[in-house]
């Protein structure tokens, strides 16, 4: 396995690999690996010649009053895991070498990102479209996987394949749980036990509206309603968006005709974890 | 000579073309061609295998009150030109198929694009980095050849693949001026028998502030007020801008230490004409 650490020797490599006829698989992940990322691997793998992981923690994409400084690196176990999948080059730049002193050149989605994550987030997205059409151009993927779990960013990514043309396809990666439902987040690492008992209120409430929702309720009003109680109903939780909105466009609904997307982002104590489930009539 | 209308089959072919390692080279053009724009296809040709001009009147990169639509098009004649020139494949997609109804990603370049042209005319550099982002990924050029007559134009494409880490060598294309002096450009068609011999005030007042800059002067307002001077000395003239920057930085500069940029827009009439020259102490 190649650790590649500076942005030229990736696209050099890439070049050389496109040249040679190579399918590239891409995976970005911000490191701290968990069984989430690893699916997303074994799903890119499937598509691939030659699978790249990038472990790369963005600081464009966090606020200034984000846990960019805290979050959590481990690159040596990162690194084991990648070579126990398979995984063929793994891209490792440092901050310095991804952005310029004097980078000037932004990507912002105007459509999509304005409510959701982006509401809480300012800039957030503005982040991840830029860092992604970068390791776009420095890896050259033939196809590219992005977990469900972040379901904003996944649409927004998608948009930004359509809208500038990157010759990418992307392929989306079912979101992975814990046995008891959690869904996988590097995050999760900074949950006390008891802030990790009560997490469990993001995936509780998402089935207890999906079984309302099997029950032929349609009205997003009530539906959203039985999320707030059941999140509510747990110590420690504040909600920070609980939204129901089209699956394609994130525009809000208010009766449910099409396939629309449970989205909500709860704080457990300083720890914001996300979590989402699509509903389809 | 291939004639590609739609972005869909020039990428495929593109994509086909580096399967096979050929070095591709693309001139972006909004048609109408003139022997600047012929020049630019020449240098192209020293560079790559497979010379790709792209014809497209980019409308995000016209404002409100501009001229798109009289924007002089002449595909037939443009279509012989490329020929005798020796391009293998002309790109001469519809807007529809450029742009979806629902667009809605967008790149900005913040720092050298709120002055000069900026300042006249605000969005085109948006249009222009997305339009030229978008070409990239379609044409999937290893060079690009991009005229100095648009000299922030360049240096802001020049920062996009720098920020974006696109894999494409920019080539600067040196001005082309008709025997009289005037820059070449499609505008040039819009302007009445006198406008056009007005019009040389662009150039002859380039060629004093060199000559000025020759015999030793260095402050930037007594070499700017030679250009305003010069340029309002013709009938029909209006400044839209006359500025004295930084090469590279564009930002304004005093006393000149290092190299600057002489640039100016004035209108004849309705019709916006562009100059520039470099000064190198």
């Amino acid at each position: 396995m190649e650790v590649i650490k500076t942005p030229e020797a990736m696209q050099r490599r890439a070049l050389e690999l496109k040249r040679d006829g190579r399918v590239i698989g891409l995976v970005p992940t911000m490191g701290f690996l968990h069984e989430g990322h690893l699916s997303l691997m074994r799903l890119a793998r499937e598509h691939c010649d030659v699978l790249v992981v990038s472990i790369f923690v963005n600081p464009t994409q966090f606020g200034p009053n984000e846990d960019l400084e805290a979050y959590p690196r481990d690159f040596e176990r990162d690194e084991t895991l990648c070579g126990q999948e398979g995984v063929d080059m793994v891209f490792y730049p440092g901050a310095e070498n991804m952005y310029a002193g004097d980078a000037s050149v932004w990507i912002d989605e105007h459509a999509l990102s304005g409510v959701l994550c982006g509401t809480s987030r300012p800039g957030h997205f503005r982040g991840v479209c830029t860092v992604v059409a970068k390791l776009f151009n420095l890896v050259l993927p033939d196809l590219a996987v992005f977990g469900e779990k972040d379901a904003q960013q996944l649409r927004i990514i998608e948009r930004l394949v359509r809208d500038l043309n990157f010759p990418v396809e992307i392929i989306r990666g079912p979101i992975v749980r814990e046995p008891d439902g959690l869904a996988m987040s590097s995050r999760n690492k900074y949950l006390s036990e008891s802030q990790r008992k009560n997490a469990l209120c993001l995936w509780r409430s998402l089935r207890q509206v999906s079984e309302l929702f099997e029950q032929g309720e349609r009205e997003t009003t009530v539906l959203r309603q039985a999320v707030v109680d059941s999140v509510e109903s747990v110590s420690e939780a504040e909600i920070d968006y609980i939204e129901i909105v089209d699956d394609t466009s994130l525009a809000p609904v208010d009766e449910i005709k099409s396939a629309v997307l449970v989205a909500l982002a709860v704080k457990m104590g300083d720890t914001r974890l996300i979590d989402n489930a699509g509903l389809r009539p």
